[in-house]
């Protein structure tokens, strides 16, 4: 293993994190906020020089492998995490350090679950930092420094494979840093027109920018109590259709821009969401309208409610704890599909999802027609094995991560669906379950040791499972 | 699709279930019971005659593919699962037809699951028609006739992979009708040695019967209200180690017969069987003694409730509905996991779960050493790969049909636990869930709706899902 090649990488990466939380200071010093502004300057200089010690080290060699890949991005995501927590532990926001660690964690990999009782106690560059988490980790921080500086040498290819969604990371063109650096051209696009949407709205500046960090990096962090619940109704649909884009995967966007419509409304996974999408909204908006509501309203709520569940983002306006347990299951369903891969969003990907029934569908075909060669399709080109390899690892992967963490926290002792819901809502980087964990619920109440199980699960999950399960694998550690 | 072939072993199928039903008029008769006795004899004498019209129909030819096993399989069971419903239903012991199919789909597929609440009510010979079917249905009917029946010309294996649980059946000797024959001959000295020491622990002949018959085909149906909690800790000990040896894979009793028990205790499925068996039961017993109770009791207790579980069968002695979360939990996830393959036991099964484990394993060990060359082993042998592709497919089928079958019956409104575990205990073949359907409750709450999707997926658990799922697909019944 690259230990020195996976420093340096590091060192990039903590004087990332430096510049990255000057603007939360820049905003603590707009709001007066002096005493929290300096603890975000000091924290930040301090990120500065630990990145510099990191950089001193100097690797013999730049070729790395998948493995370095993994472990670069576990490793990066942790300090970052851990570095991260600082500002919200020290300036007093967040009394225990465990729980500011749980927060930024769900910040940084867009889940959006908090420990918050209430979030509008905060101050401003808290408030700021948070949201503006969500906005880092949606694109990823390795993304972030393919894009912007120059690697030499080795496949770094196999960061942003480890850092990206979905099942076979595509580059869009072909230098990884023209990729890297479009994708964040897209996502900074998307993130600027929320914005001045939801200004025009009437939505103050200061909540636009973290509405929008929340949307488009599909966390769910809200500023306010009630998440998304005290705004008018057209700046819920701004919200609804931006969580809704976000979920897309970004090649669809690519194809727009370089002005290929046809291509980009031909990718099947892009329309798999969409129709899943609708179906989910007119199926709960219709189950929601039998209780007597106005269908109109019922189909508002549910629109809004869906995208930010499928894409896991996580706002509410509604508290969907109460509704008939049809809509409640369609939800948690779609909580486990999650968005399209290559989008900002979490949960195990429509991609896949249409690529295990496929799979189904194909073993059928071959027990009927015993003679006939059936393959595996998808934007009419035949899956790699590889691909059907890894996609179908990743499911087992997620299954064990997903019982052992049901299994620990169930130690706390609390119901089936809190339990079940929980993992749920972090393994897949959601926010809000069901029951005690239900948007109106929280986090606060679980013990730190499952707070940790929580924290391992929001990693996981981000990260696709297996740059977090290498990391408890003796070979990684063994010198060869 | 050769239907003329499956039509006569349609024929053979009947057949047999008409001279499987005469034990249950006999019992009528020995009992008094004239009435319900006779409504025996009349359908045994039906399906004799409905029999011999199947068998009318002559093959033109005799060789059938993995698909005409797979319809001769799922038609086999839906049609003695039809008239077995029958005797239930005339006898007027439930009055609803799809409550009598409910049940005898429960019992044929030995999930266990009951509509009834009141169990003492019904006449000797519906009791033992019950229970029966859990022993017909626990080693498979066609089975039965592959070992009875010298079935000529065609490859008659595929008939016994699409009945027999696993991932992959293996054949003991050469000869399927000796295989078939052999794992017959296992199953009846099982049965009749737990009838025995049944008999001398002082259970009457009659309970002894139907308990052995529940325990060895892990079933579950009871002929008590509380099932197993009456009884005396000495049968209920006996009854604990019969479910946890039926849940053994049959292979190892084959090497024990061959005195070849080097080979029985290194198959790897047994051994991880047993060791999470104990695993399971020492976690459980700890957690339970945490509340006072003395460790002996609780090990009792937890002993008997998992192997109840574990191996699929769904007997009682206790309420573990209500236990502490953490022990729900652990029950809850050795539901899916279930028994060994090539036992009688359902769920996924224990070998499959190694398997997904080992291929994770394998990935992650493929990513640290890139230029080694890993292989998934099983018993020191390399696994096949169309072995590992049909485990996994197999995994992507269930999890549809897990989805798509709690989504249907959340119609009914009830909580989430209740549909999940409803949902887990008929798929898996165990009996009873959590809540509303945990050992206490019963299925007759659910609609006339919901019980169709619940016997779908109790077929679907016991035939490992692609001989229902083939019934769906339109390629099935398509001309060719």
């Amino acid at each position: 293993m690259n230990f020195r090649l996976i420093s340096s990488i590091l060192g990039h990466v903590i004087m990332l994190q430096s510049v990255l939380m000057l603007p939360s200071c820049l905003i603590g010093f707009l709001y007066h906020e002096r005493q929290d502004a300096l603890i975000y300057l000091a924290i930040s200089v301090f990120c500065f020089l630990l990145g510099l010690c990191f950089k001193l080290v100097k690797p013999k060699s730049r070729t790395f492998y998948a493995r370095e890949g993994f472990l670069a991005v576990s490793f990066s995501w942790i300090i970052i995490s851990l570095l991260g927590a600082l500002p919200l532990y020290f300036s007093g926001a967040i009394p225990s350090f465990t729980d500011a660690l749980f927060e930024i964690i769900s910040g940084f990999t867009t889940t959006g679950s908090s420990i918050l009782t209430n979030v509008e106690a905060l101050s401003h560059c808290n408030l700021f930092w948070r949201s503006f988490s969500h906005w880092i980790g949606g694109m990823g921080v390795l993304v972030f420094i393919l894009a912007i500086m120059p690697m030499t040498g080795g496949s770094t290819m196999n960061l942003m494979k480890a850092e990206s969604p979905g099942p076979s990371v595509g580059k869009l063109v072909p230098k990884i840093q023209h990729t890297a650096f479009l994708l964040y051209a897209i996502y900074f696009t998307l993130t600027t027109l929320e914005i001045i949407l939801l200004v025009l709205g009437g939505m103050p500046l200061f909540d636009s920018l973290c509405h929008a960090f929340g949307t488009t990096g599909t966390g769910g962090f809200g500023i306010k109590n009630d998440s998304i619940a005290g705004y008018s109704a057209y700046l819920q649909n701004v919200i609804t259709v931006f969580m809704f884009l976000s979920g897309v995967n970004f090649t669809f966007y690519y194809y727009i821009l370089i002005r290929n419509p046809k291509n980009a409304f031909s990718l099947e996974e892009v329309r798999w969401y969409f129709l899943i999408y609708v179906g989910a909204v007119l199926l709960i908006s219709l189950n929601l309208t039998a209780n007597g509501a106005p269908f109109l309203h019922c189909l508002q709520k549910a629109a809004f409610q869906v995208a930010s569940i499928m894409t896991t983002t996580g706002y509410a306006t509604t508290d969907f704890n109460l509704w008939p347990q049809f809509s409640r299951t369609i939800m948690v369903l779609l909580m486990f599909m999650g968005a399209c891969a290559g989008s900002t969003g979490g949960g195990i990907k429509v991609s896949r999802i249409v690529l295990y029934i496929k799979q189904v569908r194909k073993e059928l075909m071959q027990q009927i027609h015993p003679r006939q060669i059936c393959v595996v399709k998808m934007d009419k080109k035949g899956i790699e094995h590889s691909t059907i390899r890894s996609c179908n690892v990743f499911i087992m992967a997620y299954l064990v991560v997903f019982v052992i963490s049901i299994l620990l926290i169930s130690l706390n002792g609390f119901d089936f669906t809190t339990n079940f819901t929980a993992v749920t809502a972090t393994l897949n980087n959601i926010g809000p379950g069901l029951d005690m964990v239900g948007p109106c619920g929280n986090f606060s109440q679980f013990s730190v040791f499952s707070k940790y199980i929580l924290m391992f699960d929001m990693l996981a999950g981000r990260l696709e499972i297996l740059p977090m399960l290498i990391l408890f694998h003796p070979a990684t550690w063994k010198k060869h």
